[in-house]
């Protein structure tokens, strides 16, 4: 869709087409929010209206195969589609663990497609106990919105130590397991499934350690795949991890064929390595760059490495990180410095809805203190801060930029003027690279 | 406080100093919510735990004069204290309009004065018609909160023809007074008083058309001016606009001694001319610089000039600027571009909470399209999405860099990332760019 209007919108003489098999497209980040918060499937449509408005073609039907070399698209319905230039936004597919049982009745993956949505949110509202196995983001966003229907009883299953282990540092993602317990919500961490078990239908779980645990519906969140079958068979290069091999301008190897998206891999924007990350403002953003290099490479278009940055909101908790957290940084034998914060959303903090906010951020020690990554937890409104965090690491703000940084406080939006969250989280950073200069 | 604080973290082996004329610091934002809900003065006062926790002594006495040539300070109570730098941070004072009748029983300043401010909310809630003179911050957010005070009546006279006028464009202000009056002040606008008339306590108002208003009770929020007595007469040099000049590194005149905050001038970040913005963000970001550099200038942290960057939060709507306005950039004669956008916070917007979110940008037309301003309105999450906005004009972010800008969007957070305001602003920026473009 970003593709799509962003092309209507550089190229106004040229005619615009979409091609999706659904009918109906789902708002793929509000999926989770179905069960209770939206009531039904039905709210979590995406409006065809923009693409309307915009004067773009919609065609609903499936593509069989891109004859690259003669520009033209077949449909599984046989009609054939010539083009100038080709956008693939192909998505990507739920991952399922090929363990034992996961064939059964009452196991499900989160899929974008409407009427299997209909029908998995019917099972959810008939079940007693249902187990998400991933603690992912979609795993604790699924595990606080069923934690939200009477008498169900929600289960997490992570392996590794923590939920949200691959994206927060261990003190943000402990605070969400603390929330989702507290709404009752059971967590299982650092055990591995070894088989799910019952007749037809599943009725328990068995874990490595024999420990069997009794359940009547399973939703996995382990992860997606990108979906390149379609590429792959059309002769686009498909890299070993399995994406579309774009380069900077998301140009595939084929001429005039972008790959924009779930389905393509990118570049790190701090690390030189390709890296795929499965988000729909990593994919709307790609959309955009894409669609403004169809006809004409624009320099300043280009993309400059894809930054990861993922927000949440988990009972309440407000979460976000962009680029590297500590341990990333440690793995990664980084250089760094941390500087961290913790204060009130208000000032004087007894205002009405003062709520702590808890931010980390991670400085190259080496090359000229730049922001590299950070972290925020909070109320609503960190959702915003993490995305100043993001557009600090992309304009390459350093730990001193912080320091002289102009911002607007008030007593009923943020923390007062003398310890406004990002700045002091800076100069506690700054404290310590005063400190080795000192010692130097 | 933060030039005290900032200067022990930056120098732990120097001695600091506060010294302080008031027994209790007022948290001067935080002023308007005295009235209801802090419920009291005392709920509204900085504490001194940040000075005992980094070592500061506190000194609570007046200056009488600074004898610079001999490096030390005299007390009102005779006491000399010797300095190897100085910082002053003076203050401003609430200013009046020198009208027959000013000098009545009943009318009031906005005073960073404990006492004072006691007094002045037991009078409020002894009265039963309140007239506030002056439509800035500082007005309309006492209008709301006496708004909330039962069987009182507010209103609001502004000279100008809408409140906020000096600082948001049209379309914003009046929102401000639409919600205003929703709550129940009645805004006055585009008149001026001639008199205030009573025998010994106020009991009228009278404009310049003769209409009479009946109060019994005026608070004057119609600007400050800078506390300079003090630096005049030791010797400090004063602009003809009445505040202390600084370098960049907010360096008097003499030597040793740096000015902040309100008593200060500072250049224009975007233009070059110098202006005097009283703000606390302004005054605590000037404190960390002067304090940053008193022993030796580190050039990465001098003051690249003030940017005003404002918000406030008026009957549940959150409203923010920064930089120039459209207004602004007219009467400047600056070659801009806007772009526009208006949008919800949740995808889908059905989600609870769903509010609008509506944002201007301004960009430079012939500047490499940097960004000059923007404003933005609506929930309190727009408090953090104005502190975006000031940190990508501080880091000389273009139209371009908004389309490439990685972010995070969340079902419950923000708009989607097809939508996310400030990129869809810039978009319809960009798309005015284009459209020039191809004409040529």
């Amino acid at each position: 869709m970003v593709s799509a209007i962003t092309s209507r919108k550089n190229y106004p003489s040229k005619k615009v087409m979409l091609i999706r098999k659904e009918k109906k497209a789902i708002v793929p980040c509000g999926i989770p929010y179905v069960f209770d918060r939206l009531k039904s499937v039905d709210e979590n449509i995406m409006s065809d209206q923009p693409l309307l408005d915009n004067e773009v073609d919609l065609i609903i039907e499936e593509v069989e195969e891109i004859k690259a070399d003669e520009r033209f698209i077949l449909l599984k319905n046989g009609d054939e589609i010539v083009y100038e230039k080709l956008i693939l936004a192909l998505g990507s597919k739920a991952d399922i663990i090929p363990i034992p049982g996961a064939d059964k009745k009452g196991i499900w993956l989160v899929k974008k497609d409407y009427d299997y949505l209909k029908a998995l949110r019917e099972s959810v509202l008939k079940s007693k106990k249902v187990a998400i196995v991933g603690g992912g983001f979609i795993g604790v966003e699924f595990a606080e919105e069923l934690s939200r229907i009477k008498e169900l009883e929600v289960s997490i299953i992570e392996k590794a130590d923590h939920c949200l282990n691959t994206n927060f540092d261990e003190e943000f993602s402990q605070k969400v397991e603390e929330r989702l317990k507290k709404s009752g919500v059971k967590i299982i961490t650092g055990k591995t499934i070894k088989m799910i078990g019952g007749d037809e239908k599943v009725e328990y779980l068995e874990f490595e350690d024999q420990e069997k645990m009794p359940v009547d519906l399973i939703i996995f969140s382990i992860g997606a795949k990108p979906n390149i079958e379609l590429a792959k068979k059309s002769g686009i290069e498909i890299s070993k991890e399995g994406s579309i091999i774009t380069d900077e301008y998301l140009r595939t190897n084929l001429s005039d064929i972008f790959a924009v998206g779930d389905c393509s891999q990118s570049k790190d924007f701090i690390m030189d390595k390709n890296i795929s990350i499965m988000l729909a403002s990593v994919a709307a953003n790609e959309g955009r760059i894409a669609a403004s290099n169809l006809y004409h490479l624009e320099l300043l278009k280009e993309n400059k490495g894809t930054l990861g940055v993922f927000s949440t909101s988990i009972c309440g908790l407000t979460l976000g990180v962009a680029g590297l957290t500590e341990s990333r940084a440690k793995e990664q034998k980084i250089d760094y410095i941390t500087g961290e914060s913790e204060v009130v959303n208000r000032h004087p903090g007894v205002l009405p809805g003062a709520e702590k906010i808890k931010t980390k951020l991670i400085f190259s020690k080496s090359c000229e203190n730049l922001l590299l990554g950070g972290e925020v937890m909070g109320p609503e409104s960190a959702g915003e801060i993490l995305n100043i965090i993001a557009l600090a690491i992309q304009k390459k703000a350093s730990v001193f930029d912080f320091n002289t940084w102009q911002i607007a406080t008030h007593p009923l939006l943020t923390p007062p003027p003398t310890a406004y969250h990002l700045i002091a989280a800076a100069q506690s950073a700054l404290m310590k690279i005063n400190k080795v200069k000192t010692v130097e």
